[in-house]
């Protein structure tokens, strides 16, 4: 079957107009700048299913009050080296971006620093908090909990959450070094792609929402987590070093009686250590150039084309979308201008094709 | 084929044997013990393959240089949460067990705190620093850097290393919930004794010497990683976090020319995080618990008996050796009371069987 053309926006032009539906939505101005940052970047890096698609869901958390447009976020200092950000429903790019920023900040006086965030959500590509440290000559750590929707190694329904690990560091020619990855092995955003496409999934990669194994893309439901228990485990440790440590845990109220207990909602640790305190920081750049450069140069498996660094392919494709715009299909742009429109808000003419 | 008897010898007896050995051997009474201690732990825990089997290959570095018996650590604090321990060589538990030492100490001031060993040797089962962490109301992270010996995601040699990365959180009735998973599908450790028992392996585990993708344990020489990109960028990421971080790149020099650039060394890096700094740390301990016990209740997938919590295995077999004995194979305790006798040490004797 033939695809529907996708029309292209600027990056600029999509960034404004997702701000101003977002201050017409009743966050802040700053805020909403935040938060189209983070959306844009994700469609940017090529992460479309943590981009502008998440803006419907936004629009109905501020209405069911699972978000909050004008949260009341308590910042606190309760060490040296520590911030808490209760976040209060704030959307998770205006929670994870304070985070870093705090990081940063902490970080830079005491070598390491931590900021935990407690009750945000949609965090979306968390790559995107963690590079921010990056660009400040920090490295970036972020974990993410949230509601369980994946397999625990031995079960066979959702028992913990897909939860990421990003980890950004800075390197001088390669631009920054970013793994973000899931703790599944495929994405539910994927499965949706796999499903949209017609294509078959690998055997291990998801079961029904019965808890039997399948390939069909209609019928997966839940994935399966990266390695067995290596994936479900560091997911676990992951919502005890985020969602126990802030006192909001999910896991355990997800599987409880808890009236509240499969609501959204989700818990951020992100932690920063500052390069310079170790050594001149343009030194440990060249050396992360050279450690890359050695993995580039190492021998190809069979049928391999290419050797990876993590975050090299989202890398290229920022730079081709900052070029020509960011490629969106005609059914989800025209479902977003739909909703510009009711917001009052302008819409942006395609970039020219060609 | 009938397997040889293994013997028993009591956690405690075959402690000080290991303590007498390295002391002949040239560490410090403390440092002998910090060893026995970190060797022990891992024969208790089930990990046979980072305990006293180690020993003959620590001779041997002492012997070579490529280890210290008598390092002089350098241990300095560029910041108030980060504490710098340049190893000189110095065997893996005493850089180690010192790094948690002083990420405890900090960690408690600030909040969270980061220690960075540079230029350590074999650190063993990293599970056991980091465990010493959470005995003291912290969580432990520890991640550790070495000798490439494992596939790089579309490369087919071995590019980085099978970099562990260990967590250990406190729990009140649990024990201490601790993942300690290398960044491979399977350990070099098990590979051999899948080789000594003449099991074949899983598809897509290892490589031959040659890259070949095979399933025959005589032949499996590189393992790959797990989750493919995802296991190779963790292991990466963990090389520039520790290596790059302390000035001390393996896997640079190790692709590179450098003349010692292929020589056994390994960096580590261990964070600690203060549980007391964002409530009671009972409340804390607590809710692990029903976090756990939420996990353990969930429903069971085909074929599977029991979900276990990471590290559930190890703490249960620490506690059979504990009280019945760690089993030794005849062969490798003959090879042990060889080299102590060789250093005029005694041999305990072993516990009586039944």
């Amino acid at each position: 079957m033939s695809k529907p053309e996708k029309i292209r926006i600027s990056a600029d032009a999509l960034r404004d107009m997702v701000r101003a539906m977002f201050e017409k939505l009743g966050t802040s101005t700053q805020d909403a700048a935040t938060v189209a940052n983070a959306l844009v970047w994700a469609n940017l890096r090529g992460v479309d299913s943590h981009g502008i698609s998440r803006i419907p869901r936004y629009v109905e958390m501020f209405e069911s009050g699972e978000a909050k447009a004008r949260p009341a976020m308590q910042v606190a200092y309760p060490r040296p080296a520590l911030v808490t950000i209760d976040a209060d429903g704030a959307p998770g790019p205006v929670a994870m971006h304070r985070a870093a920023s705090e990081a940063i900040a902490l970080g830079r006086k005491t070598g390491v620093a931590l900021a935990a965030v407690r009750g945000t959500v949609h965090t979306g590509a968390i790559g995107h908090y963690v590079g921010e440290i990056a660009d400040a000559d920090l490295i970036g750590i972020g974990l993410v909990a949230g509601v369980p929707n994946m397999a625990y190694a031995g079960s066979n329904v959702a028992g913990v959450a897909t939860s990421p690990i990003a980890i950004a560091v800075p390197s001088a020619r390669h631009g920054t070094v970013l793994l973000d990855m899931a703790t599944a092995v495929i994405a539910l955003g994927k499965i949706a792609q796999f499903r949209q496409s017609g294509t078959p999934l690998e055997p291990g990669m998801a079961l029904t929402e019965a808890g039997e194994p399948t390939t069909d893309p209609a019928l997966a439901a839940i994935p399966l987590p990266v390695g067995g228990a290596k994936g479900s485990g560091l997911s676990l440790m992951i919502e005890l070093l985020t969602s126990v440590l802030v006192g909001n845990p999910i896991v355990a109220e997800f599987h409880g009686d808890a009236p509240h207990g499969k609501r959204h909602r989700q818990n951020g640790t992100i932690i920063a250590v500052d390069i310079g305190a170790f050594g001149a920081v343009p030194t440990f750049r060249t050396t992360v150039d050279t450690t890359i450069d050695a993995i580039k140069a190492l021998p190809h498996a069979a049928g391999s084309k290419e050797i990876l660094y993590p975050g090299e392919r989202g890398s290229r494709t920022f730079e081709e979308r900052s070029r020509r715009g960011i490629p969106i299909a005609p059914g989800p742009w025209q479902k977003l201008c739909k909703d510009a429109q009711k917001l009052g808000v302008g819409i942006p003419e395609p970039v020219p094709a060609g």
